[in-house]
């Protein structure tokens, strides 16, 4: 059975891009990746699209075809189909092409992820997120994805003693480093106190708790270990991928704050790469509220469970223990669903590849990324890096 | 590399199915596989879910963990995914789990398709359904599927002479087969005359020219060869799947009635399968409109240009030389986008396995089997069958 080889990542800037349409994130982003791998497009031979909500935000499913049609490659005929776990969808996207590499139908494959959400006016994008909680149980009712991960963080700072500081320390530690990220949608730094004096959302979430509403495409192209070696590229190994579900619904998991789906795929990748949670020199998580950032930290492996808060204020800093989000993560560098997950494999890519910059990782082998869906309801774990 | 092999299969009556919900649908069809499997819930390694709408209409995405959890196989944490191609969802899942049990990570898999679209009213579906158009350049402007394909009715019968009969003659088959077809949304036949003087839709076309608005889940388990092999499991081999692609927006294509992403997907499943026309016992097609049926006969071999109408008076029948859906096709048996795929599938389990009664095509070797992304932006072809 094949490896699986990242050859070439390119993605927008994340943001508000008014001017951008769906279409057009896409192609920059899949033009970018292709450009850095130095391949032609004509190499490519499938497309996994990575997508959550245009159909609802933009009336545009079929979103295979649409990003193959505009990226040129339709007129090769090569297959596209999207892939969709809510905000997962980047990740699983991911795996599947990593799965039709090692089956041996295919050599070189691409992976693109896209989101354009700002299309919407106000709190509609509300309502629209939602559709990736349990629609009849849990969002006709009136929850949403953040009052979900709010009552998560009560919960979890009653029960373990943790402050809002610490769930700061995340937002914190994002802005900071999506400042050296000129992709990143928020590239400016935040003090603990902005961070925990700012807008509720939904208490005890504020504003700089929770990621923000973003445009965006990423995208990356992956090889069989067979056409790295013949062309001898010096690609970036996928050395494991792994995914778990939970319910739907977080009123039928064990727990508010276990996120099991998390837990069960990194440990499963980490076993497939025959790696330690000691060897990873980075992870970029699904902090897509601050409250995730610190549980995860904890179902991964980080961390015991209610310390978290431990990591947070040194350890998770570029030059920290096990620096966390070096792209600036979901909260700053910004979270276009679709396209989250696939962003996270182009900063790996660049990371191990020592092209970061201000914000490199000194010295990277080992990159854990970590895609995650709605509240949790799945997590797809990859670990790269190494030989 | 591991051949795949169907080991169980069931659906859902499709129709307009008001009482029951987009959740119900998905359990009963899955339940129904894993029974006619013979295997336990607990069994299945990764589940593939094909839907199209549910985003737009139910307003649920994350379809893969919806159908996971109500299907009770989220307890033990078994990962699922949604697979997106349009109309052609559900070809496009039952291939991505045949790479994903090629690739070595699993042996069991299911994959289920599922699609409630009654509960929108009116026209608003004609919308909704034109999502899997290019939004942008064909829906904005008011183009549908329906009057689509009706251009593409209109050229085809002045370029070749054909007659609106002949179009007529595909939906009469359909009904006759759906006759005898518990599962089908209308078992009523209809005459060609009938056929003909229907109420017009989009001209040429008319009402028995156009597959209905319909609710319906359908499901199969496939499985490796080792997993067959130890478990003594007599399963129906799928002998080969491909897929291409095409340009998106129909006036993008080299002609109105090219459907060239059928012709490439259809050589390539022949030649992967060393299987010849002349060896399918019947064929399965994507006839969401009645044209697209004749055309597909054509792009698919089994008639020149222009001379599907040879074939549509009798050959295509049950016991003819190259009956086509016998299901009752997409007219007749239904068309809830996400399932009818996987529907297609579960028709070739049975038929494969003499199971289909009055319908049955005797002797059934092989069925090649067409799932269509709405105007041809995709095709998924599989060959089912053999040794």
């Amino acid at each position: 059975m094949s490896d699986v080889y990242i050859i070439g990542a390119g993605e927008t800037k994340f943001g508000e891009l008014w001017e951008r349409s769906l279409r057009e994130l896409a192609v920059e982003a899949g033009l970018k990746a292709i450009e850095n791998a130095g391949i032609f497009s004509r190499d490519i031979q499938v497309l996994y699209g990575s997508n959550s909500l245009a159909g609802i935000i933009n009336g545009q499913e079929n979103i295979g075809a649409l990003i193959s049609d505009f990226s040129g490659i339709a007129e090769n005929h090569i297959p596209a189909i999207r892939v969709e776990a809510s905000t997962a969808s980047g990740g699983a996207a991911v795996r599947q092409a990593g799965l039709a590499i090692k089956s041996g139908e295919y050599d070189v494959v691409m992976v693109g992820g896209v989101e354009k959400m700002t299309d919407v006016y106000g709190s509609e994008i509300i309502d629209l997120t939602s559709s990736v909680l349990d629609r009849e149980w849990e969002a006709f009712f009136g929850a949403t994805p953040a009052s979900l991960a709010a009552i998560t963080a009560r919960k979890y700072m009653a029960d373990f003693g943790v402050d809002k500081e610490a769930l700061a320390m995340m937002s914190v530690n994002d802005h900071l480093n999506a400042s050296k990220n000129p992709d990143a949608q928020f590239k400016n730094r935040i003090s603990v106190e902005q961070a925990m004096g700012a807008t509720p959302v939904a208490e005890p979430l504020n504003l700089m708790d929770c990621s923000p509403v973003s445009d965006g495409a990423a995208a990356i192209i992956l090889a069989s270990e067979k056409y790295v070696k013949k062309n001898k590229i010096d690609g970036i190994r996928i050395a494991s991928s792994a995914d778990a579900q939970d319910y739907l619904a977080v009123h039928s998991r064990k727990s508010l704050y276990a996120l099991d789906s998390a837990r069960i795929a990194g440990k499963s990748a980490l076993e497939k790469a025959h790696v330690k949670l000691d060897d990873i020199s980075f992870a970029e998580l699904h902090d897509s509220y601050s409250i995730y950032g610190l549980i995860e930290l904890e179902e991964l492996g980080f961390a015991e469970r209610g310390h978290a808060k431990d990591l947070v204020f040194d350890d998770i800093k570029l030059g920290g223990r096990i620096p966390v989000n070096p792209s600036g993560g979901l909260k700053a560098k910004g979270n276009p669903f679709g396209a989250t997950g696939v962003g996270q494999f182009v900063e790996a890519y660049r990371q191990l590849k020592s092209k970061c910059g201000e914000r490199q990782v000194k010295g990277a082998k080992y990159a854990l990324l970590h895609s995650m869906a709605g509240t949790g309801s799945m997590s797809v774990v990859h670990i790269v890096g190494g030989e």
